[in-house]
């Protein structure tokens, strides 16, 4: 599937305009909202993904992967793999176009969306949490069915860098985007995109301390790969993959100018700052990067934006972090 | 001020116009975005007014009234009374433009709005509850300030309108559009609006039951006024006002084609459900809207949107919304 990146093999920017004609209509062009609690030196913005139909970013790669690909996925169907915002991402695309979709889900994963998976119309597999991977694989070798991979994709890379299109075309001045950092999808589409239409534009990843593998792989100069063990402990549960993937990293160690980390408690405040301040609502994944931005802005004055990725948080960890 | 407004007084579909090319760039062009729970037949969007940069549509018409009349309000300042998000809108223009503002407000207004108020720049002067219009009129009168009413004017109306045309230009078949009622500057303005540019679409008011004077004014047909003690029982404040202005009364009474009140139960049931399901936070009058297309809407099919006009909800109440 490397037809759509270059010579090199990266995916882009005409990849990526191809993407953003493609979610045009299905994905929705979020606004740019302003976080009135920086100073005049150093405004922030948010991109508000989280007002996507599918709580977050992934509807765009999902859409953009399958409707690429849209004779085979409509022959047989699609298949991924996913216990999260991805797999709602494809369980609505497919209802959308009225495709077959089978989202393989380890058995760790809550009913709840088990259950919003499958009112979408997708057949969900429910495997031990190490045979999530092979399952999925095994299915599309048997079946034919189309994969659709959560970010180690050029599809995915270039319907996830739609929203780097968008920030340069709202804000062409921008000076500096902070983008979170997990499997590499989003913060290696956003990069290309960005780089491409304005080099001078900083753009910034963003990981909790407990799952700094991307930023320990910038600091080495090489892709890092951590334990489930120790990303698993985070309170941002979209960012605790372990590693990120190989095409995403080429992407990233060459147009991501930096990769930063943050506590728990920072990720925990800017969560709630966010509902607040912006009237978006955020999971923790989502509010990683604005607490990036927060932690680490000071040397860098200009106009900031911060990918606010998604907003499926659970009622009672709103309610607490809402008691302070 | 009826200079603005066509021979019959009433603020036109150019007036609107003239309004949001004065507010551009300053307002943000809110996204409507996808109410995920409702079927097919009957789909809703929400109109996220709670994302522009003072939590509440209040923004487009302080702004509107205000550089409509640049001269005067340079030379002497300008002068509000409200104790929530009028305030926080003329306090926040003022700022923008550089303009001394001066906002007459309530001894009743809880600190952090006074507060919040006071950091924007503009000055507070605190009153006794029934003293807040007359003082501001004084005030007015002996400084020659500009007044900036929170609803019954032409400029205000005329601003809160510029939803209107960002809903039809965005959803050229809307079929019902669901708006919160208080003072009526935001029906007003948004019910001229739509019928001018597509009289077959419906627009609904929605008011709580516990501030339910606009309803019973339409059902009578004459414009009836509550007593505060009546009004402040809702848990919708914005909404606590007590009956719509005459000016405002004059387009309601013809283009708002009905008037619904949801219950207080109904209004909770709805900030949670947009929290979660569409994530944008919502204050409770922010909700009414969409409690009114939920009770009501069952014999209008078609495409719906409702006006989430506001989040200026409390931390504590958001907690106490999401314990359920």
């Amino acid at each position: 599937m490397t037809e759509i990146t270059d010579c090199s093999g990266l995916v882009t920017l005409d990849d990526i305009r191809a993407a953003a004609d493609r979610i045009k209509g299905a994905a929705l062009r979020t606004p740019l909202v302003p976080y009135p609690v920086t100073g005049p030196d150093r405004p922030l913005w948010v991109k508000a993904e989280a007002l996507q139909p599918t709580s977050a970013f992934k509807l765009r790669g999902a859409y953009n992967a399958i409707s690429a690909q849209i004779d085979r996925a409509r022959e047989a169907g699609v298949v991924s793999h996913s216990s999260g915002n991805h797999a709602r991402a494809v369980a609505w695309v497919a209802a959308r176009l009225g495709l077959r979709a089978v989202i393989v889900m380890p058995d760790t994963t809550p009913p709840n969306k088990i259950a919003a998976v499958r009112a979408l119309g997708a057949e969900a597999v429910i495997v031990k949490p190490r045979e999530r991977d092979t399952k999925a694989f095994e299915l599309a070798e048997e079946h034919g069915y189309l994969p659709i991979p959560p970010y180690d994709d050029p599809y995915v890379i270039a319907g996830q860098g739609t929203i780097g299109l968008e920030i340069v075309e709202d804000m062409p001045d921008v000076d500096a985007v902070w983008v979170p950092v997990s499997g590499g999808g989003l913060s290696a589409g956003i990069s290309t995109a960005v780089k491409a239409l304005r080099p001078e534009t900083k753009v910034f990843g963003v990981e909790p301390e407990l799952a700094g593998d991307a930023a320990q792989s910038k600091r080495e100069g090489r892709r890092v790969v951590w334990e489930p063990e120790q990303t698993y402990r985070t309170v941002a549960d979209g960012l605790r993959t372990t590693g990120v993937g190989v095409l995403n990293w080429e992407h990233i160690s060459r147009y991501v100018d930096d990769i930063v980390t943050v506590s728990e408690e920072q990720i925990l405040a800017a969560v709630r700052s966010l509902i607040l301040d912006t009237r978006v609502v955020t999971e923790p994944s989502g509010a990683v990067s604005t607490a990036g931005f927060l932690a680490h802005a000071g040397a860098e004055p200009g106009r900031h934006v911060a990918i606010l990725s998604g907003g499926s948080i659970n009622p009672e960890l709103l309610a607490e972090v809402m008691r302070g």
